[in-house]
């Protein structure tokens, strides 16, 4: 546990679902101490976060709309990002905490390997991080977990790995029409090709930067990589709180990658997300096989959970951060995060 | 791939299976030289450590018999040590080498957690390391990775850990009779108890350091450990090429361990080891459940095989031992192993 008077004080930048979860769980750590929270939307700002997290009082903090007033104000140790996905939009808030010293942890997918979506971005808040003695991670089930970190862990057996697939499927009932939108849900077969093309099915966010983690712990030098993003297409009716998918009719999106190292596909990731696979006997799960010297495989049904597992590692990623070395970091470069069930004490 | 005169030196303590093992795996790896081999056993002495593996022609590296000797001469920037299992017998060689200024990757159960068999030898490693700059880590697939490291990894995406499971099942088929002494292989019911309490049946060594490094990174408090060792008597004729157990007879040591926190037994790890458990229908694997916020529940079939699971971690921990502050660390200090499938580069 902290010391009195030496909690660590972290603000929370988001306030949507996984921002409210991250803070609801900063709230029950020892050691540490919410100080504060960020949000985009203005009308939000002056609203005590007690009350946005449906709490049953108000915390005495009163979200922010001014990133840069709170962290003058409060002075955090860390900021945990939870605001987007893309690391273009994550910068600006990346850097106005790096600049001032504060660490930062982002949910936000691309973070999880910032060079794959910008080499030029990723180098900016290194040397932004290095300068001010902060560190900038990005974590989250997937990126940052399932697909990369632990499949990098378990390659850590291997005397010679020759090809590697992981798979997550999940089930996307407890989701809203944004998310179910993005895979294509509902859609006729015939529409699908063309959503994909319009880039309103997007599919996974993600899997460059899995694939980029994996092939960079490995040592392997990734070529190209090759996504396709399909439907599927269900054969009886699936139904949920905000959707009803017919039989015929587009229940979610299979997304693949396939890493090429010297010629080869040696990265294979699959992420089929559908409503209610069960619909169809199809079981959620994580599923992780490394061929090689030996083979490893390593499955789990269902799979972790992606809300609380994001929240949690966030969180637990916290004592690694305050131990590492200034600069941009990735999972693979730090211990892992271990859930903190003692408290946390400063460095 | 390690520049051009700029190798990473490494030599091997130990020339049995799991050395020989070691030693051909350094050979494979661009970047890693290997250096030279330290046997205990002074007949080995001058022996071509390449004839010793079995290869083709000669290495033009003899086997020693003085580790100082060997130190002084080739002047190693990391030694893995594979000479034996238990902390006291392991610490003279460490020693010799950290007084030297040469990392130690040690296979040797108890130097997974050393301060779980004597925290003064832990602290003297440690002392020892930092004063010249060295590091000291203990691996293998068990303790080190299976029960412990992995457990820990998965712990990152809870919010909150009720309890922990793990078992791990393997088949002692491959090992010769010092190992299916050691699990009672072979020995009437009656005579497993007396063999437990004379020692001469040890069950698993590592269950001890498991369950501190996973308490540790958790920060829970661990009270006490309980252990007990029961026979597994087969109802099946099982057969090796070392034993043969007839139904009735013992074929293997059910070793358990529970780490008992605030009163209550949070971690619980299950190792039962004996010839042919398939003969009675008993699949080998590895099986890590984490009850919590979520649950997590991984699990693999067979098991992670533990001679070249042990060797390879040994191996591919050696980029982060060269990246790491000097020091005793463990498993959980360092950034997870990966496979190497690219070179090593000295930091």
């Amino acid at each position: 546990v902290g010391e009195a008077g030496q909690a660590v004080r972290v603000i929370v930048l988001g306030t949507g679902q996984m921002g409210s979860g991250i803070a609801a769980l900063v709230l029950e750590k020892p050691g540490l101490a919410l100080a504060g929270a960020f949000a985009r939307r203005r009308e939000r700002a002056g609203t005590d976060l007690g009350l946005a997290l449906g709490r049953a009082g108000p915390l005495g903090l009163a979200i922010e709309a001014d990133l840069a007033r709170l962290l003058e104000r409060v002075r955090p140790h860390v900021a945990i990002q939870a605001t987007c996905s893309r690391l273009a939009d994550a910068e600006p808030e990346i850097a106005a905490c790096l600049a001032r010293g504060v660490h930062v942890i982002s949910i936000a997918e691309e973070m999880a390997w910032p060079a794959a979506a910008s080499p030029e971005r990723a180098a900016r808040l290194d040397a932004l991080a290095r300068r001010h003695g902060a560190v900038a991670v990005g974590t989250g089930v997937n990126p940052g977990f399932v697909l990369d970190t632990l499949v990098v862990a378990l390659t850590g057996v291997c005397a010679h790995v020759d090809s590697i697939r992981a798979r997550r499927v999940n089930d996307l009932a407890p989701y809203g029409p944004t998310v179910l939108r993005s895979q294509g849900v509902g859609l006729a077969p015939e529409a699908f090709a063309a959503a994909v093309g319009a880039g309103t099915v997007v599919g996974h966010v993600g899997f460059r930067q899995s694939l980029a983690m994996v092939a960079a712990a490995l040592g392997w030098e990734l070529e190209r990589v090759e996504e396709a993003r399909r439907p599927i297409v269900s054969s009886v009716r699936r139904e949920t709180a905000f959707a009803c998918v017919e039989p015929g009719q587009v229940a979610g999106c299979l997304h693949t990658a396939v890493g090429f190292v010297a010629g080869r596909p040696a990265i294979k990731l699959e992420h089929p997300q559908q409503i209610r696979p069960e619909a169809e006997g199809i079981a959620t799960g994580d599923e992780i096989e490394i061929r090689g010297r030996p083979h490893v495989r390593l499955a789990g049904s269902p799979e972790i959970p992606g809300g609380v597992a994001t929240a949690a590692l966030a969180v637990n990623l916290l004592p690694r951060v305050l131990a590492a070395a200034p600069g941009l970091r990735a999972m693979t470069d730090l211990p892992v995060p271990a859930a903190i069930m003692g408290g946390v004490r400063r460095a």
